[in-house]
């Protein structure tokens, strides 16, 4: 069954050592192997300090981190609704403001006050990247070739950020009329653009040629995670075609640019974690896959929370064998929708990655994992270079966790899995393989302390005795119990019950699981 | 979203005012609705009695209990390892058979003794149908289309009866070839043959153009249910582009049928209840369907058991809307293998029905539903009028029960999920509509004597207190509990959790809940 693959894998490993360029680059059919990473479009300007003729050397230092991460393909987006380079197609984010003023700029105006030296501070510095002469994307590529990443453009399809607010310069004109609006929405999403009109296919479409015409990249990829409600309430099935036709255009770019560029260019796509929730909005990948229009598509989970079960298997069914399937990882973890938030907990990432590629991905795909955030570089860099391999992710601490899904098919009643009152409930959670011998296993839970003396809880038929009670915040209890190694068959199908001990129902607000060497 | 649809389905219904013919007769894209049956090539011929010169009022008293049954679509088997028509291109049943000597005819010797009266009256019943000059096929379509069912031939692809014993007459010279035999099994299915030889596909593409040549139908199901072992082992993948390959040529055939005869005739497939299974085994029915080859998908268990559980939303993603997605019913009922059986329980079969019409099939598949079988009449009539509708089926009792599946991919590690002994174990069930006001629900499920008393079970999370035990054979007992009306919302998504109450693990042998109208 896996001779063909082996064979292809096998062919790029001798081209990559012929010519010292990346798999990706090299075989049309080869899959990416290692780590992607997402850089979004904002965070290095946010963040950079750019002296006087020093711009290139900055980006520069800044994409080293993410290389000796052990990342082995960054995709850099370049757009949310404007562009971070000097774009002839689209407005770029400095468009209409003067560094000279600053913050005074009235072009800041509609920006909150405390708002405002952030977004100046980001804008002043892709102008002042502009004005060193430095083409950022193309710079961001030129040291992903010298590092030995395989460099992608990644293009936002739909961002709303600031939607509430139609002056905020974040906003390109095309933002700003209403009848290009998708309908029968209220809220963030409520001001997406409707793809269904083709000045809004037209828009992404110049913007897509002009970066295959501008940059010499392995791969393009299309984020329809930013954000994935492309159409009217309703209208999503004949979106999806709409949407597939408009594909199989850009494709065609794809593979123009790849014959002029004289070497494989691939596609890929962003879409919700869930088969149905993607196909429910009219992102037909199975489609697009059995039509070889994309080469590489990242399941993932939306902004709220990380998944630790995104249903890979059933997308290697859809998708077949032909593309590269990632699993997608957040930053967040959030146990219930407005649960507190734990940010970049190197266990929970450890944990998703884990569940990723001991499911059937080929890659962990990383988004929001900024170097510049509350995540130390050297911790970070450990994280992120055990992330190509599951051996050495096992050997991490890590947390597998119940959570819930943010993006919904309109009219979808979904509830999610936490918090829930009952007398008994089961959850389904991939707990990954057996961890390294003579590591532990706790199971965590979070009840009332009414409910804290009356709980049992079994894994895979074993009940696990209580080991440990913590008080909470607001009258709750945080109960661990010990895993025994023999609940823990490491196949990936594992159940966790939760009962009453008595006739009352209790109410679970998180779940978890905990592998780790410590006692 | 349905817009679409329900053009098509209008026309359809103007269609059939006109002409008075079936609606899958005049629409090409018209989804088959009402109840499919398949009538097997043996269980006419086995029970018939047929006076000189009125075969065909036989056959046709035969179809008409099909069709009072509200039986909308018959698809009429004619082959196993031969036909049950005089054929130009297979060898008939009775070749090499002489009636006149009956049981003693040294063509039988192969049979087992006790096993040769039964089959000689088969052979027999068939050899006189033609003596008469009843073609069997052509009078059941031409029954078929004055009783306003829709006709098809259903051709099984793999059928391995008798494959233990090569000299039975049941074989014909074809199956008789070791070289043409898959390679890599032992047992049942080791003399199945491989599709992977171009003479076995040659073979069966011959009969399919006969029969679409001679017989004037609706539709052409392929069997591949009989049986979905078609390659040798590790050679799946690369098979079902062969498959997929041949199948396009089918799809041909069908076509330049469709055109001869001026009505549309669709392509069915038989594959097993799960998607994963189907294309494990190289029956890859998503490219059939993306590809438009098939119109009509059977997602059925086999034999040994029914499922109450097909993944026919999984299959739908998978396939589509414009395909007919149907769920198929076995006439046995086993709760583990090798458990004891239940044959053609009415509560059972309509468990089953909701089921498969609750979960996104557009029609119930009867198999194996034979008439004379040992379903009185009136019962099976009034059953079956029930299953083209959900409406209908609600007011009937019906029972849902874990079951296991009897089709694995070769090297798979199946594990059926009963018997179990755990500490505690959980149930995805799907229990169908909520059923009628004051109707009764009770879950049912079977123990050793010493967990009788030591066991609870909670449905969606809500404990059912026990009602009732029941001693049974081998120191087994049946406990049956109340479920309150709260337990059930009606969303099949529910879970049934089985608990030990005590610290010892308890065995479950069964697990089933029962909708009633009785106390």
């Amino acid at each position: 069954m896996t001779t063909v693959y082996q064979r292809v894998v096998f062919v790029a490993v001798i081209a990559t050592a012929l010519s010292s360029l990346s798999v990706a680059a090299n075989n049309k059919d080869a899959k990416l192997t290692g780590l992607l990473h997402n850089e979004d479009c904002t965070d290095f300007f946010y963040n950079a300090i750019i002296p006087e003729g020093n711009a290139g050397d900055v980006i520069d230092r800044y994409v080293d981190v993410i290389a000796d991460a052990g990342v082995t393909v960054l995709l850099c987006n370049v757009n949310a609704r404007r562009t971070n380079y000097r774009s002839n197609v689209w407005e770029a984010f400095w468009d209409g403001y003067d560094p000279e003023k600053g913050e005074s700029d009235p072009f800041l105006t509609p920006i909150a006050p405390e708002l405002r030296k952030a977004y100046a501070r980001l804008l002043g510095n892709m102008h002042e990247v502009h004005r060193q002469g430095v083409d950022y994307p193309a710079r961001v590529i030129e040291r992903c070739r010298q590092r030995r990443m395989s460099p992608w453009i990644s293009l936002r399809m739909n961002d709303v950020h600031y939607n509430d607010n139609l002056k905020h310069p974040f906003h390109s004109d095309l933002w700003r009329k209403p009848e290009l609006f998708r309908q029968g929405h209220v809220g963030y999403y409520a001001r997406a653009l409707d793809f269904k009109h083709a000045q809004v296919r037209d828009h992404y479409r110049a913007l897509i040629v002009e970066v295959l015409e501008r940059y010499d990249v392995d791969g393009l990829e299309l984020d329809f995670m930013r954000e994935p409600y492309l159409f009217s309430k309703g209208e999503e099935v004949d979106g999806s075609k709409i949407l597939t036709t408009w594909l199989r255009d850009i494709r065609g770019f794809i593979d123009q640019a790849s014959k002029r560029r004289g070497h494989p260019i691939k596609l890929g796509v962003r879409v919700p974690s869930e088969p149905r929730t993607a196909l429910g909005l009219g992102l037909d990948a199975p489609t697009w896959s059995k039509d070889r229009l994309v080469d590489l598509l990242v399941a993932t989970p939306r902004w709220e929370t990380m998944h630790f079960d995104i249903p890979l298997a059933e997308w290697r069914r859809l998708l077949g064998n032909r593309v590269t399937l990632a699993g997608g990882l957040e930053v967040r973890y959030c146990h219930y929708p407005g649960s507190p938030v734990e940010y970049r907990n190197a266990e929970c990432a450890a944990g998703a990655a884990v569940a990723v590629l001991s499911q059937g991905a080929d890659v962990v795909y990383l988004f929001n994992h900024f170097q510049n955030g509350d995540w130390p570089e050297p911790g970070y860099k450990r994280l992120l270079n055990a992330m190509s391999s599951l051996d050495k992710l096992k050997k991490l601490p890590r947390r597998h966790a119940v959570t819930f899904r943010q993006v919904h098919v309109p009219g979808e009643a979904y509830r999610a899995p936490l918090p829930v009152t009952r007398q008994a409930i089961s959850f389904h959670l991939p707990l990954g393989p057996l961890p390294p011998d003579g590591w532990k296993a706790n199971a965590v839970i979070e009840v009332t302390n009414k409910d804290a003396k009356a709980t049992r809880l079994f894994i895979n038929g074993i009940e696990c005795p209580l080991q440990d009670t913590k008080a909470l915040p607001k009258g709750h209890q945080q109960l661990t119990y010990s895993t025994p190694n023999s609940a823990l068959p490491g196949r990936n199908e594992d159940t966790i019950i939760v009962t009453a001990s008595g006739q009352m129902a209790i109410t679970v607000f998180r779940v978890e699981v905990r592998l780790h060497p410590g006692s």
